[in-house]
């Protein structure tokens, strides 16, 4: 049996391996982010940064600051990553090739000593080469800044990367065409902000998504 | 004040539009569904699809049959696109641009002769045209499906869509490059399956990711 028909046999595994979690998330730049409002499930899109063993989530919106507020909040965050669409030969065979976390724990609010260590961190995952190529963070924005964070020990990651199911002998009409439609992110041409000059060159940050 | 002003001063802004909410769900393939498992938040991605006011998801793992044994569970869903990175002169300002939508409500498995039919809705979603170029489900297959559905009625709807907070006077270097990088997702080549004759042609819903 090849690696390929192990893939198409059995196609969703999970896996424990760390370095497949850590690339997942080091590609990812928004995590949801699920906790319990009241006895009520809500869900939220954050920025999200690695930080070794620990994932940093930043937000800015209310809901965030409720998160925020907190000393330490149960969560949910799930990581997803979309790689391609499926197509088999029936309906029902459909699938998506993907890579998931789901990572369940306790969101702290960073320390307010490490926070410009944290906003780095998460910054320099985002947009990597960024941080020393603009201003730093005064007194004053750090204050006004909140990064959570969640240890990376109670994680669940699932990846599907194979073709559609099938075999010679299925049944189906195999004149139609199966297979997979890889997908992925690409970057369109900068667009510069109304006051930045023309003559303003690309920094490096933006040049290595081109 | 122009447009763009008006933006860049309240770049983040809620929307009641249903138009906004509709186009932001019908270009989504996954979305993140939080829900309360003993007392602590879940959240999974699962397929999405739009039946004009409800919302269809659908997943085969273990947690989405969790989901489907209930007869109503209160969820969150959520909806994000990532449209871009906003660079701004410093890192305190740096932001993104995303469209997202946080849905609030009862999750219930679709009704037995409706299964069908959202199952055709979410894979036309996801695949415009595939339905009726494979094999529709059988009653066995039916039977081993199972789609939730949640109604569009209470929903938070978010857009920033603007270049980095700035003004003349704002005390920043402005020789720093500021801006946004504007992502999206794109399909590469379709990779046939190895039963998939190489003289098969791409039907017209592999075509159109093209």
């Amino acid at each position: 049996m090849s690696d390929r028909t192990r893939l198409t046999r059995k196609p969703e595994r999970g896996t424990d391996d760390p370095a497949v979690l850590h690339r997942l998330l080091d590609e990812a730049r928004i995590a949801h982010v699920g906790f319990v409002r009241e006895g009520s499930p809500v869900v939220l899109p954050m920025a999200v940064g690695r930080d070794g063993d620990r994932l940093l989530l930043h937000g800015s919106t209310g809901a965030g600051m409720f998160l925020a507020a907190r000393s330490g909040i149960e969560v949910s965050v799930a990581v997803t990553h979309l790689d391609g669409l499926v197509f088999a030969r029936s309906a029902f065979d459909h699938s998506m090739n993907y890579r998931s976390a789901v990572l369940f724990g306790v969101a702290t609010p960073v320390a307010p000593g490490e926070k410009e260590h944290a906003l780095k961190v998460v910054t320099e995952h985002l947009i990597p080469g960024r941080w020393d190529e603009v201003r730093s963070p005064t007194p004053k924005e750090l204050a006004a800044t909140t990064v959570l964070e969640v240890p990376l020990t109670e994680v669940s990651v699932k990846v599907r990367a194979a073709g559609p199911g099938e075999d010679a002998g299925d049944g189906e009409d195999h004149s139609v065409w199966a297979g997979v439609v890889p997908l992925r992110t690409v970057a369109d041409d900068p667009i510069p902000s109304p006051i930045t000059g023309s003559s303003t060159a690309l920094p490096r940050s933006v040049r290595a998504f081109l």
